[in-house]
């Protein structure tokens, strides 16, 4: 029974690790820290969690959650963990669920979030954490920066066509999400009168996950990014969910269904991604898979993809990354099928 | 044309105000005041006004407003025209939307909202802005207390039936209203992804409308509340509209059709009620209509209301005050169709 | 390893005791039939359920799959297995999810349902499936008269009230159903446009579950049902979920906290009742819990719980009976917690 | 005073037009057919009219209604006009509100509707219904062709940028539709339970609506559509709103603001379309109003357009293209602010 502490537990992306958690059958959640609630009970914060936990918040430090843990989930707002990871990097093992460590260069990080890095000399620590493009490496890894939930989206639909040489020119990610992706705070972008009708985009030409996602085409590519990336977030009146809509254009026409093998292919191992007619965020929500359907014409391609942005996006991947870095099958835990309707 | 102000007019109720007031062909709007968006146009708060106005917030005083105003809606959170409108009762005409001059009783007043009125004295300069069942009084008003979101709805369900004689024992009034509601000031209870998908009950025995219900009863049937009145308000997942479900229990059977005849008598000069098969507060979104339908079995009747909390609920009542005290027809500005679907 | 059919298995309430029984590890799904998409695969009616069957529709009638299981759900629209059921009772378990075998007399179901009983000889091979307050019957029982959704979230909410002879007079339960209780089937009344911003009352004074709360009642009082019911269902803007507003108007008045302890002691062994300080739709989603809160003023009480109407309303509560009746665990393949948010 | 009919007033478009002609001064409903409700009253299909019409659905033909109209609305499900229409063509003025005269090659028309024109020689009779692009000719025109919704969107969020030569190599819309865009008829992909959470692409590379966007772009360009166009329709789970992301790659680099300056010229004496810093869905529910943003960077621009699909997608263009046919402002009737919330 390996022991696991949150980092952070009062948000959606903590609460999603602990609804996850409460009911893995291998690992016990030692810890779950809030400082604004430390001291009640977590199903005051996450009422669902009613009967399958008595675990109150703590106020513990990192220092605290390292000594009794085998590994420290941290879901904190961006730009805290880079610190705070600092004292405990070697003393546990860590899987960052914000963007601390995600961006290889130090620069690159602070055009996208405004502000330097606190320990640059830590980034190599961590391991990119998409298990379906970067399992070698995450079977030794100690520590993962888990990907950005837009990311999740946009690198699961082209990563095949990027590592076959297959983008070029422009390409264009128009990326739709829930509202849970503002987390819990109430703010008026996600209030519920402003929300509940309405389709906005924001961020646009400026959204911090573009540097990600082409880090990531880079990865696939063997370099840097093969394309000249036109990222779009919006906001969709619908609470989980990341929609992804990926426009690829080949450098030749291909065979019909020549796509689709390639990402079938691509993806035959992995137990998360599933290859349909029509993706469709309803069917993924609450769980951790990503639905890629595949529209090819001539040299023209169109990817899209499903997730549930807090699930795939963020605490069901970290799972996911927990059971690889433990050794246990990487389902554990997660394997189970979403609703209809 | 005569000209009125607005104090208080970067909330919902302020805007739905502004929205039905810059088509309104016979009044000016010389005045719209917000302490925090003071200097910035009002199109930056409602972007549904673009085109339709050219002002800016002011931060200007009662007295400022009433100097220049023929009338002054006050737009306020609850208990803060009590103190701001004593300085100007008497020099120009007000329509307080909040709560402050609703209770006759200074003590009711006091038990309701927990805070001791601030000027008791000038509750009685305050007409009950409730125009289809007090319209003889309100045509010589010069001051009115609109009323309350869940009242409007309750009162419209019920007064014909207490003004017969017709509550005795328990009446029950389950009202079920939309998170504009709550106003436009981000809060957990209305954030997004907390209130799509939810329907919960709040201050079960302890909601403050409670006591208004209580006395427009009484005002209905001449005396005191005729019947015990147990009522609960519950928050629904959508956006505008306020349901009741009002459950009254006769002294003795009617036949079939004398509920609904006895309805139809009591509203047939209201231009904005009216009596359906179904009510739906589909139907009635975004307009001053109150849908009521009437189920009746033995001695048993079912009175269900859909109104919108924003126009008949607050704002489209107000212009309808504003109408009947300059002597207009009541349904100028105020008679369009809502939406289908 | 048990094996059991789903007779009927493309509807909603079909699909979701297949995403139950599919992760559940004591039972075989072994056929799932469906007249319309008899050969197709499950899949394609529920992608939620992609990897985790390849089974596909069948076209069996009662007396095959009787042939090959231990026990047969029956998740048909009501008032057809009535009718398939009486070749194949006494040959295998059934557990029937319409409403066909709940009402003990067979004239108050064709009063309900507009239609004969086709075997009223066999009502009483069914026993009532409620396992909160019929656990001793149902361990010996052979074949289950599933609950309804509404007379779930209200017997739930009343049963312990019923049963100390503190109901009398009248009874008001006020339900609020999310839209997937009217069917996969596409409606008028369930056309998103119509729906997904309306709330509206239906069937008042006529609704078919009436009589089953009335029975139920009538159970737990020992007796006929104690008190008058007028029972409202209403459709609201949501997909899953039945919240309940019962009133009760005790014969004395009880002292604070009295009613909540009464509850507390009643379902202290029910491991799906959860007693909480506010009931919400969205705190179950997907689950099998009732969440009940009480409210209690003098001589009044107001409970409301809150169920998801396919799961403790339908789908779960059937995989709770069937685990009752193999003898397993009643959490068996159902303890999860739901979604936040 | 003008007098109008509508063929075909039972489903969305037709009630839209209802909405807006029932409170137009300048014109009469003297007829409003449909098949399936003849003999109802208007308020039984359209409950939100209920106080402003006593009209009932008729089951005339085209002639009848010809015959007594200044201006027969064709609201009709795509298809049928183009045979219904060649009656009367010339005996009264005519406004499409289907597909079936707007493309002016019938073997455009047939590979995208995937029928013959039943009379091709009619097309040139009807003017493509755009007014912002195409005023001139409608000021003349005695037929009109009324825009497809997703075009709509498209063209006013691209029209200038062709205009001005600047598309050129790949152009990508990525749009995005409510409910109501699938009509009255309940169906699987509309069906409340289905729709309401989930977000989903559909027919890529195969819509309809494609080439009517091309041939657009070619009218604003003079000449063929001067890029190559992907276009991907999504319905999102909203009821009301057409929100479209247009990307496009200039031919050179623009100095900062330039793109906007160029829309602001374009569409400066257009009343509908309002140039705004963000458009969002919600603003312009109810609307005739285009709300349009432009972000530019370098040789890349994202354009972004919100409509209401049923009012400047279909009914309110149908109204203004009305206005102008009959010589009177085409603000007519249809200039009042959307709601906030």
């Amino acid at each position: 029974m390996k022991k696991v502490a949150i980092y952070g537990a009062s948000g959606y992306v903590g609460g999603e690790l602990l609804r996850l958690l409460v009911t893995h059958k291998e690992v016990e959640i030692v810890a779950a820290t809030s400082r604004r609630h430390a001291g009640q009970a977590l199903t005051d914060v996450h009422p669902n969690l009613r009967g399958f936990t008595d675990l109150t918040f703590s106020n513990d430090t990192p220092q605290d959650v390292a000594g009794i843990s085998d590994l420290v989930f941290f879901a904190l707002p961006h730009c805290q963990s880079m610190a705070l990871a600092a004292g405990i990097v070697g003393k546990t093992r860590i899987i960052d669920l914000a963007a601390d460590f995600r961006l290889k260069n130090p620069e690159t990080f602070m055009a996208a979030y405004k502000i330097e890095h606190a320990n640059p000399g830590l980034i190599s620590e961590f391991e990119y954490g998409m298990p379906e493009t970067n399992m070698a490496a995450l079977r030794h890894a100690r520590n993962v920066a888990n990907p950005g939930c837009f990311p999740t989206g946009a690198l699961l639909a082209l990563w095949p066509l990027a590592k076959a040489g297959l983008l070029k020119g422009e390409t264009v990610v128009d990326s739709k999400t829930g509202s849970s992706g503002s987390g819990a705070e109430p703010s008026v972008g996600a209030h519920h009168p402003e929300r509940a009708h309405d389709f906005r985009a924001y961020k646009i030409f400026a959204h911090q996950h573009q540097s990600e996602i082409e880090q990531g085409l880079g990865m696939a590519a063997g370099g840097n990014c093969p394309s000249r990336l036109t990222f779009v977030a919006h906001s969709a009146p619908m609470v989980r969910g990341i929609f992804t809509t990926a426009y690829a254009f080949l450098p030749r026409e291909m065979e019909k269904g020549g796509v689709e093998a390639l990402y079938r292919e691509f993806y035959k191992g992995a137990p998360f991604v599933r290859i349909v007619p029509q993706s469709r965020s309803a069917s993924v929500q609450g769980t951790n898979f990503c639905d890629i359907a595949i529209e090819q014409s001539g040299d023209r391609v169109v990817v899209t993809s499903a997730i549930d942005n807090l699930v795939k996006g963020a605490a069901g991947t970290a799972v996911q990354n927990m059971n690889i870095l433990f050794g246990l099958d990487e389902r554990a835990g997660l394997f189970t099928p979403g609703y209809h309707p």
